[in-house]
């Protein structure tokens, strides 16, 4: 379909929205040639692309495609059918708030532009959504790296890398910063159930970089912190509350609670879009519940005795006071509150 | 082989030892017939049998085994030889000390009897220490029960049920026990990586019973403990040090300072053969590392790239400080130290 490999999780070629298969990864590289908004939804919300701003650009992709398949539409239905797919789109996943962001930036686009420069219009959107999304992750990457001290060993949890945005990554590019400083000996990365994300994603993307790694079962973290010289626990967003509750991956909460308590440093790497001032704090967080089955069975076979209940919440809340650091594109935000996370768009 | 199932995980039966093979659970039912010291060993090592009392119990009968395999051999020659056996069987596997407590036991019976009573003398020791775990087990789980509330949820880790023991259980002893009172409403369990014990063996054992079970991936217990009404998390022990540490299943330690944080109970249920006083604490007991592939492998797939490192250490040491309630059938000790676990073996 494709004359080379694309170099990036996500990229634009031609109308066509190009994803690597996150689905399959590390045992193949796979990129899904995306055409639709459908295909987009379906892409989104089965989790071939995942990471809260690698959604949010991937779904920016989607109204570009919408704006494409509805050209032939009058200016009226055009404009509606394309609200309808942006509506459509950002039900895709509940969680991470980089969907409706880049969405409701998507839609402003849309009515700022009329008919004949609303395809071009889009598209430039969607791209600069996307090369803003790199940029931030080197700005954070830079400012989180000052907090690291030399030959550290860090942890983290999920994968907040490349592959979870635009590119570089949130948490991986505060790390991959610090260790091309010379600063980061080893990373100790959680498997990241039970979608394995630590396994598949994390380890292969710095295992990439020749970035040691040691992955662990996320209930050996406690262990870990104790006994691996780890200073501080870096993780990315899938959204942050007005007031610096976090919601992120599964897991991250205990974490925070673990750090705190063996004096360990817990850093939170997100982007402006993930911090959604909207939601006064943790508890306003649509947390996404998936099925049983993902713990139930593994890799298609049954784990447990059949009709087994699981509870499957794959996010957890974070509140702020568990989180030393928020590092954003916008600054670095200590201790974060709500007067401190408002400041940070006074700027 | 044997006419009818066994009804335990673990049976005597004229010369064989039968165990359920823990491995394959709940997919298949399977009982391996093991008629060696070589087998038993291979038995402990590979976890067919796992659970500390349950090695120990094992372990008993490798003895017998032994004891039979050499009976033709003059008295001096059968001693060294079933003392050899002993050390060969103590170093199946290092954390659990119910194997050497066991061993122990059988060496001391070994010596105060002759070649003409020696089979029979160490069969009865071996079938007396099942005989007590198992009443031991009631005994913990009358004593625990008493202190879980009404309408209750509970949180369990690992398997310490009738698989790991004897039969009935030590942490789940006290489940049974509670919900058998009206007490307990739902058990949440983690899955417990890496070798799914949660997922294969409590859920399971938890159904039969019709106790309600919720399995859970074991980074989700910060947030059930947080929203589930779950007042105590209950777990067993592999060995427990004279100041109180507790070595139990990677993970324990996390969700003993989980329950910390959050005004949660965190109760460990273990017999005095658990109790090992020449440890002194936590950081002289050895624990036991396994491969990393249980870590970057799943059902005999590739989780991970090839050549990513894992950590894998089974076994975690909760510290003293963090265990509200110690349960033995010795009697209860309240926030466990040197001293009060010194008075439970002088009573």
């Amino acid at each position: 379909m494709h004359k080379s490999l694309p170099n990036r999780a996500i990229e634009w070629r031609r109308s066509t929205l190009i994803l690597l298969d996150q689905r399959v990864l590390p045992e193949r590289v796979e990129f899904l040639p995306i055409k639709s908004v459908a295909a987009t939804h379906r892409a989104i919300q089965a989790m071939a692309v995942r990471g809260a701003p690698a959604i949010g650009i991937s779904a920016a992709f989607g109204v570009v495609l919408s704006a494409l398949s509805h050209a032939g539409k009058n200016n009226h239905q055009a404009r509606a059918a394309i609200e309808a797919d942006i509506e459509y789109l950002a039900s895709a996943r509940p969680t991470a708030v980089n969907l409706s962001w880049a969405l409701q930036r998507m839609q402003t686009c849309l009515h700022e532009n009329n008919t004949q420069d609303r395809l071009a219009a889009l598209e430039r959107t969607a791209l600069a959504i996307h090369e803003q999304d790199i940029a931030a992750n080197k700005t954070m990457g830079r400012l989180g790296a000052k907090y690291i001290q030399a030959q550290s060993n860090v942890m983290t949890h999920c994968n907040a890398g490349a592959l979870a945005t635009g590119g570089y990554g949130t948490a991986l590019g505060v790390i991959r910063s610090a260790f091309s400083q010379g600063k980061v000996q080893t990373v100790f990365a959680g498997e990241t159930r039970p979608w394995w994300q630590g396994s598949r994603l994390t380890a292969w993307e710095l295992q990439q970089e020749q970035i040691p790694v040691q992955l662990l079962c996320d209930a050996a973290a406690a262990s870990a912190l104790r006994e691996h010289n780890i200073e501080w626990v870096i993780v990315g967003a899938d959204r942050v509350a007005a007031n610096g509750d976090v919601a992120n991956k599964i897991g991250t909460y205990g974490l925070a609670v673990l750090a705190r308590h063996l004096g360990k440093k817990f850093m939170v790497v997100a982007p402006g879009s993930s911090i959604d001032l909207s939601s006064p704090n943790g508890a306003a967080i649509k947390i996404e519940q998936r099925g049983a089955h993902e713990i139930t069975q593994v890799a298609g076979k049954m784990l447990t005795a059949r009709g087994v209940n699981a509870w499957n919440p794959v996010f957890d809340v974070t509140p702020a006071d568990l989180i030393d650091v928020l590092v954003t594109e916008l600054g670095v935000v200590e201790n974060p509150d709500t007067d401190r996370i408002a400041q940070l768009f006074a700027r």
